[in-house]
């Protein structure tokens, strides 16, 4: 009896933590999703752009918090708990007004938001163990998250890049 | 008599002037570049990004330091003196690595820094007058200034986009 009720109290103990985290997590089963947009993020600094170009036809940045950029440029891997990498897309759109002056079609510059604009990976080992340390997110122009199912197809594609934590971006000086 | 010696000290105090400001001056008649790098913009805030195809063929990034990004954000124009806007460009390669993941061949990302590596744009109304307020500087990976020629071609070609302060790119939340 005296085991019982002490399995209960950690049982219930369990389920508090379980219920503190729901605010920021969205699945029970250790597959946990950021639904918050981290603070202050358009003040990050650069790791790189990039050209998606087929269905998504976007242009991007990569930005990175003070903890990721400082690994970037250290080269140091795994990146520590806390770092969290974040991707900004815009339609790729063609700029007529750089055209001009350049007298020929060339440039491309970012355009409006598309439905996949925000995107991050926050790295804690712990609590997102079962995806490589790292939580996904992605949010609409409206601060809206992805559904749940979408954030499932973020690790699986992340996965070939294991050696390098998980991370595509390269920092480019 | 008395008129020549005021009129040789006034020209001795301008010819110091000038002398003072030989370093970071290029050039005598009015038009004056700027030849060292700006402290510190790798970590400026984007201002936004683009790809330049045909001959120059990079992806790149525009930051702008605290005045400039303030300025922007605030829509304020013209740029206040001491705002300083910085373009880094990359060669525009295919990712190979990318591409695997996507199961297409979709994506670009920035390569090694072209000859055109660094540009910055550095506002001060007086001293930059003759270049509407602008000095522009340009360097390559080595942080060589490019020849006053090539800086020449500058201020022409940012002259159509007077209304926005000489400015093409424009800032993306």
């Amino acid at each position: 009896m005296r085991r019982l009720t002490l399995f209960l109290a950690a049982a219930a103990v369990a389920a508090g933590a379980i219920a503190f985290r729901a605010p920021e997590a969205g699945h029970a089963d250790q597959e946990i999703y950021v639904n918050r947009i981290p603070d202050g993020y358009r003040d990050w600094r650069l790791v790189s752009v990039a050209h998606e170009a087929g269905p998504l036809n976007d242009i991007r940045a990569i930005l990175g918090n003070d903890l990721a950029i400082k690994a970037y440029r250290e080269g140091k891997l795994p990146f520590p708990d806390g770092a969290i990498i974040a991707r900004i897309a815009w339609a790729y759109v063609p700029s007529e007004e750089n055209n001009k002056v350049f007298g020929r079609d060339q440039s491309f510059v970012a355009g409006p938001p598309p439905d996949w604009y925000l995107q991050f990976m926050v790295k804690d080992s712990k609590r997102y163990a079962a995806t490589g340390g790292w939580g996904y997110a992605q949010f609409d122009k409206d601060g809206k998250p992805a559904p749940e199912a979408k954030l499932k197809t973020c690790y699986p594609c992340h996965e070939p890049i294991k050696a390098r934590d998980f991370v595509f971006t390269k920092y480019t000086p």
